[in-house]
């Protein structure tokens, strides 16, 4: 059985993504689909491509993943469809799928992206502001019944790719930043657990403005309710917390707020 | 495969939508279930019954679609299910179903709704405040298993129709109204996209209060962020919105807030 | 078809849920998964325990229940799964089962608990924070497959319970409290519905702080809007609500305010 999941910022209040549903079971009644968010912040790429890439690769190889946060719909952003690595894609070429066409090319992987140019494979009417409807749900599917990528569009090469911020490593510190906040209002950075792995936890001490937070911690567990606590991630990032705590309301900080991680010998 | 769809205002922090999916799923185990939407605001069954009207005809034929909002559970308002042109229908007889019993007769569809007055069908304890668990959900497992509507109860001739506020058109202007607020804040309202299509779009004006709209436009992207636009929604009705913001917040503005639009020439 | 349901306070942003799905469909690609609910208050597990105490049960037997509140991730609190009379159950052993547990222990049904040790059927590399994703959901899915309980761990007999708070029964009051504050903004409260439907419901007044409803109806439709109103809920508890209205908000009260009820003759 196939499964298609969807990404997207229509919240869950209008009906939009059930309408989605409806489309890709009149066109592929035995697939199951599943909700990966449709609460990104409305308009927000990047927010969406971390969402994305935090998720694809749990899913069974050959899962069809829509993501379509699309502020340019209906303009001549290109509609697209892709397979890359062991997944397929479809949404719009805004960046959104950045992370796992950076993965899939660090790893040699084949990456197949066509531009979506074949109205037979569209609802009858596509309208200018809802293409989550009318094109990208039924393009996806159509690939759960098998359609080949090249008959639902035309190959391109350059999909778009956000530029998204990296952090630096010194050699008495590391630079990076905030990139998310969760649902719990923990910290999510881009910096890479293994960067830090090779250092005793006892050397490391975190910065995010006045907070500052000494050693690394495995999980919350670990210190008392109400401190802050450093960690690595289910993603393999630094994360910053307060233990059964929000840590972004309490701090006043949110994605781009600068973190300093200082190592000591 | 039957799909049954859930739309609901009872939120998604305790439980409720699930719990109606487990009594489905004990009578009809083979049924996919799609949720519309448990955030109609509280009670109100106009809003619930726009979503209905812009959701239910994109799902496949013979789909089973219940809806409950329903502030008259447990007194004399009928319990309803109903086949409609070429859906199901299972909810409270309290007009949140005009949309589907309009269209179907404006079109000469066939319309048969039954009063559900037979016990077998429902679960064996029916409490006096939960009919979506207690009625409605095994009444449409019934119905995904092949039950006659003519066996879940007696036949009705006069369900409840909202009286949905209509736009006015004069030679020089149309009267109408935001009909829904959605997740971004677009404004949703009555006047039909037909209406204004014969027109120039450089000829429409569209004033909401302060708000002053020149022209119509395709879709978001052909104004600056942060412009206000007039386009017409992906249900054919014209909306109002802010490119990349939230018109609702900005105009504070919401249904049943009057929009003329001016045709000059 | 196994039914596999989800319970967390994950919220429905960050595509937690979704990636859990991803993982149980991998391991069994034919279960259907229900969403139970993903907004439990961050960190309540006995809210979380109400939740699922008021929804396994509707489910088909055989269902396996997934629930993660947990705190304790990644410390010594044992993960387990469960047979607990007709359901199964995997989650954190921090009384999150407690319903289940006591009820199946008050009707002798069979209990039989294991913790999981079996890093066989979890993912390869599991993170100290996000077990939902690491263990109960691949744990869930080879239950789901069929793979015996006393292969995932080893037999554990003293599962934590809550010590939920308990109604007391004088003679002429009854002592309570509101147990939940649900998306209305009604009361839920711990006074068993079977308590009350032995007086006359006009003998019966409800005391919450200043606010004294006199009387017990069956539904909210026999009050006028915006009056108060108590009644027997869906679970067969006493409720408190105000008709088309948020208790909760008007009357500022929440979980742990207490309940008099006054029994006159």
């Amino acid at each position: 059985m196939n499964i298609i999941t969807i990404l997207t910022d229509f919240g869950l209040q209008d009906g939009y993504p059930g309408v989605m549903k409806g489309v890709i079971y009149r066109i592929a009644p035995s697939v199951q689909i599943v909700d990966i968010s449709h609460q990104v912040p409305p308009q927000n790429i990047s927010r969406g491509a971390r969402i994305l890439e935090r998720s694809y690769a749990f899913f069974p190889p050959g899962t069809i993943h829509i993501a379509v946060v699309d502020p340019g719909v209906g303009t001549k952003r290109r509609p697209m469809a892709a397979k890359i690595g062991d997944y397929f894609f479809v949404g719009p070429d805004n960046g959104i799928f950045t992370a796992p066409l950076l993965r899939a090319e660090g790893e040699g992987k084949a990456i197949e992206c066509v531009e979506l140019n074949q109205p037979e494979y569209w609802l009858e009417n596509v309208s200018h502001v809802f293409h989550g409807r009318d094109i990208f749900a039924p393009v996806a599917a159509h690939l759960a019944n098998g359609v080949a990528l090249q008959n639902l569009g035309i190959p391109i090469q350059n999909p778009v790719l956000l530029n998204l911020p990296q952090a630096q490593i010194f050699e008495n510190q590391i630079l990076g930043e905030i990139t998310d906040v969760d649902h719990f209002g923990n910290l999510s950075t881009n910096i890479p657990g293994n960067w830090l792995s090779k250092y005793s936890p006892g050397n490391l001490t975190f910065c995010l403005g006045d907070v500052i937070i000494h050693g690394l911690n495995k999980t919350f567990g670990e210190r008392p309710e109400g401190e802050w606590v450093a960690f690595i991630d289910s993603d393999n990032y630094l994360a910053l917390a307060i233990v059964n705590g929000n840590a972004a309301s309490k701090a006043q900080c949110g994605a781009g707020t600068p973190i300093i991680v200082k190592i000591s010998t």
